[in-house]
């Protein structure tokens, strides 16, 4: 058994080559930018963890790894060009770099790619791996789409089900996706299986819930972003929306007219009334709530409780960060 | 043994069901939209030929044709974006109606569909379908990017070779992998398989030099186009790159000075030009000189001929059109 970071460092080692060839070189340029500017490879990770919760990690793992990372990148480029975001990670975003035309077919390439590497595992489960990918591959770009739905919408017309359903598809399926796909070559059960994609998907929800949380609440220093970058922005949060909801009618009114104007104060005043409508609390409650589902479907899993460490420890870290 | 118009009409009745959902509707309402604006589906026709050309048509060549006949709407879809098309087959493009984000997202989530059909195919010819689809597909993205590398450039810079290659990257493999992926299902021999494949690129490469041919000297009446549509917007056709090559030094002269301003008689001076350098008849021995390479690889596949039938009068229907 490895722990996270162990298999963060052997992916890391397995995935830092080259992916694209030299030609045609605005089209591979865009693609080679977008892995070398790097990232977490926490996808793959849970695909090598999903494996090695039921057995040794197959060469397979590495494959569809690959095949996650691509394509996690791949949405982020075109998600940058839709956001017309010029940053990621401080560097360029691909469309800046080479227009919006060569980003759009390195997206595309990349995702031609991602199959390429589905293609080289055991024909024995790859039906059933394309399947698991491609569901939430398609379901990552419907969750794009209600985003996008949403910001075009008033706050309050977004129901926070719908909301939580669009964070789960845009954020979550494709980290549950990964570890289930790991589960497949490993050989868990579809019982098994099953509950690990539950585990990943409600990690997911509570992570996201958190990094709203920590954007508001939490240390900039530690965090190491803007304190109320969303805020600033009137990104539709889970704190904003929940805010929206428990709020008496005076609270409603201030909110709705900061989210209209721009004060020098907005973030702070914004801040006091989360505060006051205890949307805060509210929160770490629907952060643990979230994260406690994870965990009975972790728990629920047919394996010995050592082999399941790792990914408690995962959810521990990613769960407790306040960076 | 079906001729192509009977499998047109067959593959018709299967491709025209509900494709995608309903939710989220600006994602495939897109998709949808390029589907039902219609097409000669004449890639998924090839797939049906190629298996035919082997053994009985299996159900499997229809997943194909779908995979097929999806990516290259796909390619529309994302194609009219970098091009900022207005229009498609005289109706409004995907991202004239919903943007283009939903644009992008839609031509995604159409790749993707590719996917579950190409996952549904017997296991024992999985992988070769996919590398054979997989290839072709990275091909047309590359012969995209050329081509948009090439519009940047003068026409004297553009190679004529590279010129070809380009043309074969964004048409003609995917017809030459459309077939060969039937013949995979039907169980032809890589020998076979390959003779098909080029088969099909060479058709390919020829018919595009007739579309250029006929866009300039066609009737319009019959071709339903109008007449010198290229030369008004100094496309890169096969017909200008050759003739820059053919032309004296005051020949250029003038076809220089005529791409660079826009007479009213512009068109018919572009014309005389490449009347009197010769192009087009030069144009006349390319297509044939391509369509005799294809028909040389036709007669190599060792089936008997009464099998090919179909394939040589799709290459005559296809080569002899005068619309």
């Amino acid at each position: 058994m490895h722990s996270f970071q162990d298999l963060t460092i052997q992916f890391g080692k397995h995935f830092s080559k080259e992916h694209f060839p030299q030609q045609p070189h605005k089209l591979y340029a865009g693609a080679k930018h977008i892995l070398e500017i790097g990232g977490k490879r926490i996808r793959p990770v849970l695909c090598l963890m999903g494996n090695e919760l039921f057995d040794e990690i197959h060469p397979d793992s590495y494959e569809v790894g690959t095949a996650v990372e691509l394509f996690h990148n791949f949405t982020l480029v075109h998600d940058d060009i839709m956001d017309k975001a010029p940053l990621r990670r401080n560097k360029p975003t691909v469309h800046t770099l080479y227009g919006d035309s060569a980003a759009i077919l390195a997206g595309d390439v990349m995702l031609i790619n991602v199959y390429e590497h589905l293609n080289k595992v055991q024909p024995h489960y790859k039906q059933k791996l394309l399947a698991a990918f491609n569901k939430a591959a398609i379901e990552v770009c419907e969750g794009q789409q209600f985003d996008m739905d949403f910001e075009e919408m008033e706050p309050e017309q977004v129901k926070y089900d719908d909301y939580v359903n669009m964070i789960a598809l845009k954020t979550s399926v494709l980290l549950a996706a990964s570890l289930k796909m790991g589960a497949i070559i490993g050989g868990g059960s579809d019982y098994n299986q099953q509950h690990l994609y539950e585990f990943g998907k409600n990690i997911g929800i509570a992570f996201q819930i958190q990094d709203d949380y920590l954007d508001a609440f939490g240390d900039p220093e530690k965090f190491g972003k803007q304190q109320g970058g969303d805020i600033l922005v009137n990104k539709k949060t889970f704190l904003l929306l929940k805010a929206l909801e428990l709020c008496n009618p005076a609270q409603h009114t201030k909110l709705k007219e900061l989210l209209a104007s721009n004060p020098d104060d907005k973030v702070a005043q914004v801040l006091e009334l989360f505060h006051d409508c205890q949307v805060d609390a509210w929160a770490e409650r629907e952060k643990e709530r979230f994260q406690e589902i994870a965990l009975k479907h972790l728990e629920s899993i047919a394996v010995l409780s050592a082999r399941k460490q790792p990914l408690m420890e995962l959810a521990d870290y990613l769960l407790k960060r306040e960076h």
